[in-house]
């Protein structure tokens, strides 16, 4: 926004929404330089905070209007740098518009709003008996419709389906104004717009009502830890589970860095610091089937040489086991000044193969790599720890990142399983997308958001060969 | 295609893919003059039958350049008119394209092209224990490909979900005749193309090879046969079911027409001819945990007064339930010289209301309505049926099944669940989308389809205000 838009622009905003619902002076915009992905920062031209649909629509039509750009923000805890206006674009916070608007047991949806927290809603419905099921480590403090952007994952994903599973319907304002309504009925007609929605990480438009699936809680739920000497038996073991016809719950791994990491954080569980992996195994279901289950994960892991196994003995037990594991990333602050989260998918059968090329990496840049993982699925967290204040640490840590990311993609694998692509992974786009598949992208996004005021130029690369989507002839081909 | 084009494109066509592989002769086209969606009908400008990937891209170029339409079809097994060529357009048949390329049990995924037949998917992995879950009744027939343009359903969609929840990647030709691939990777990242493709009816390009998804088979299957005197206590049942939350691999009804149809067919049971409804639950999973879900069901039913309840002694009396169920359609031929089979969606908790609603329309038209439910996910599939010897009934089967699905619509479902719009509900599908809704769609169709040569002019009814997409801006609005 250029300085002679902007008094204008704070009077339409505060007409619209309220004075107290617009920021727009530098000490203020200063908290909002960055989501939780730090390596790149920017401060917005605004922050607005508006209080329902309307206004959001009001904002937007003027800013699609006067070719301002803009962002939409949840609670700030994306990893991949989604809700950073790098260019001094608005950002549109939806955290006052956090309510439930209604939930209907007998059909199985809530409705909410975007900026409703994603633990806010399986506690609401609790004592009904049914939770909400997509449970990223940030749920306590994660909005929901952060979540739809980034299609959030978590541990419980293996078995229930991240996010875009779990999403009904959605209201959206469109980036010139208009207010849509997608899904909502169930099998909607026509092309699936909400599994184009879920997932775009806001550049195509601000959700600003969700209708999602709430899920009955499961009778029983048995969780087992499991401790290794070898990483490598344990990766041996989530193939192995699997392979069973198990479909566990969870199915998490943390290695040796990660251990010392979460060992030295706020919820220890005790585990030896000389381990090589420890694995959480979580079965749940029918309570009379569950047994079994264990016994065959039991069996598993002692063909693989566990050195210790035991099943939870109560549900304060499970639930230290898991406070454990969801604070591991913020964990690592305490063995390390900082730390970059990276979020590749693999085929499972590969873990191995690619946990030796992070350790390659982890030697080649003198960065420790602690390893956290949504075994089960496949998906990766490796936590390179480097220094800021030591000159060159940052941006070997990036490149070490890169480094990760392009060997999930050389074993068939993605760049992204659930933290989306941001700023953070635009380049490594390449290693998975051809141009080809790029241009198809844009122009998927341009029918959104034909003047790419909303979150721009975040996710796609800009294509080798052309920006822009055109028809072109490709008049003969070999058969 | 005009006259003076037709003899270029057949020499063409002939030295793309060889001579048997190019039908132009009348008498040759007759028998592509409509799919399992008879009401329209209309003779294709030609039928190809090409061999490979390459054979496919080389002929969509030479109709992208020279603006001919074409239209993909598979078994020709659809139920709205999908591969139907109202308008002279090529019709590309994918049945020579029918190899099982790769199965990979680690990873369990299985590559196929499109003309693989469904149900030879899961036989040619069934010695190693897999199998693939979307299960359309016509799954004997049915290919892949067309599965794929349809999303296709099945009766255990309830639990394993609908085909585009196991389709990982596609190899696609789009309409100008590039090939890209989609997917294949674990979380591809960028919007979710795969997700718009599934279930585009062929309007977005042709799909030449589909990675799916393969499952493990349960250990155990256990199978109930409830029968009712009152189709009212049979719904109940359904919900009462869900809520004690239980989440059955199947959950089909039958009302009294439609058992009256497939005791005439060629797989009676032997059900009662005064039966109100008959209910088919089927449980999977580990073997220990089933018999006490199946005591819950057997509860349930006898909560709601059910006349008869018994557990399918061994597989070949399941085999022959489901014998029976599978072929409900065609069955209703042995009681009615035509019938049309309609495929709303609503939410289960409405079935009373809906069902009373479908017996007024019948009423109202002097037609009798056979419903076939997959009733554990609200998919009904009323069967309409007329003598369209009888002057006026074909047109009133048409009318009462628009009626069923604006009732659909009106309680908060939709007018599809599996069988797709096609040519059949297109204008139905006003009953579900705003213009501007139809606006965003038609866009989504242009990225791909710009020239609208792709399966031109189904699924969505010309929006009332504009069919081009347009920016515009939307000044302002209330608060």
């Amino acid at each position: 926004m250029d300085e002679k838009q902007r008094e204008p622009f704070v009077a339409a905003m505060t007409a619209i929404m309220g004075k107290a619902s617009v920021l727009h002076r530098y000490e203020d915009l200063l908290a909002y330089e960055c989501d939780g992905y730090t390596i790149h920062k920017g401060i917005p031209g605004a922050v607005l905070f508006p209080a329902n649909t309307g206004e959001v629509a009001a904002a937007v039509a003027y800013m699609h209007k006067h070719k301002i750009p803009f962002i939409p923000r949840g609670a700030g805890t994306g990893l991949s740098g989604g809700a950073t206006a790098l260019n001094g674009e608005v950002v549109i916070s939806l955290v006052r518009m956090n309510k439930l608007l209604s939930v209907d047991y007998l059909n199985r949806k809530a409705v909410v709003q975007p900026g409703f927290i994603n633990l806010k809603l399986s506690n609401s419905i609790s004592t009904k008996g049914y939770y909400y099921a997509p449970d990223p480590s940030s749920q306590a403090s994660c909005t929901i419709g952060g979540n739809v952007g980034e299609n959030a994952g978590g541990a419980h994903c293996l078995k229930y389906g991240v996010t875009t599973n779990h999403v009904l319907g959605l209201e959206l304002v469109l980036p010139n104004g208009e207010i849509v309504r997608l899904g909502g009925v169930p099998d909607a007609p026509g092309y699936d717009l909400l599994g184009v929605l879920t997932g775009s990480e806001g550049t195509m438009g601000i959700v600003t009502e969700i209708t999602v699936r709430i899920l009955k809680k499961p009778q029983g739920v048995k969780t087992v830890l499991a401790l290794y000497d070898d990483v490598n038996d344990a990766s041996l073991t989530v193939s192995d589970i699997i392979a069973a016809g198990i479909v566990p719950a969870a199915l998490e791994m943390m290695d040796n860095t990660a251990i010392e990491g979460v060992e030295s954080g706020n919820y220890p569980v005790g585990y030896p610091r000389d381990l090589g992996a420890v694995l959480i195994v979580e079965v749940d279901g029918i309570e009379a089937g569950l047994q079994h289950q264990i016994d065959q994960v039991l069996e598993v892991c002692r063909k693989y040489g566990v050195r210790e196994v035991r099943q939870a003995a109560d549900a304060q037990e499970r639930a230290r086991w898991w406070a454990n594991r969801k604070t591991a990333f913020g964990a690592m602050g305490t063995i390390s000044p900082d730390y970059l989260v990276q979020d590749g998918v693999i085929p499972r059968s590969t873990l191995p193969q690619v946990l030796a090329k992070v350790s390659e990496i982890s030697a080649k840049y003198g960065l420790r790599i602690a390893n956290v993982f949504h075994a089960g699925d496949g998906n990766l967290h490796p936590l390179i720890l480097f220094d800021s204040r030591v000159p060159g640490e940052k941006e070997n840590a990036v490149k070490a990142g890169s480094e990760v990311l392009k060997a999930c993609a050389d074993v068939g694998g993605s760049i992204t399983g659930e933290h989306g692509v941001g700023i953070e992974k635009m380049e490594d786009m390449r290693f998975i997308l051809s141009d080809e598949e790029i241009r198809v992208q844009i122009g998927l996004r341009q029918v959104f958001n034909g003047e790419n005021l909303c979150n721009p130029d975040k996710i796609f690369p800009k294509p080798a060969r052309c920006v822009e989507v055109k028809q072109y002839v490709a008049s003969s081909r070999e058969s």
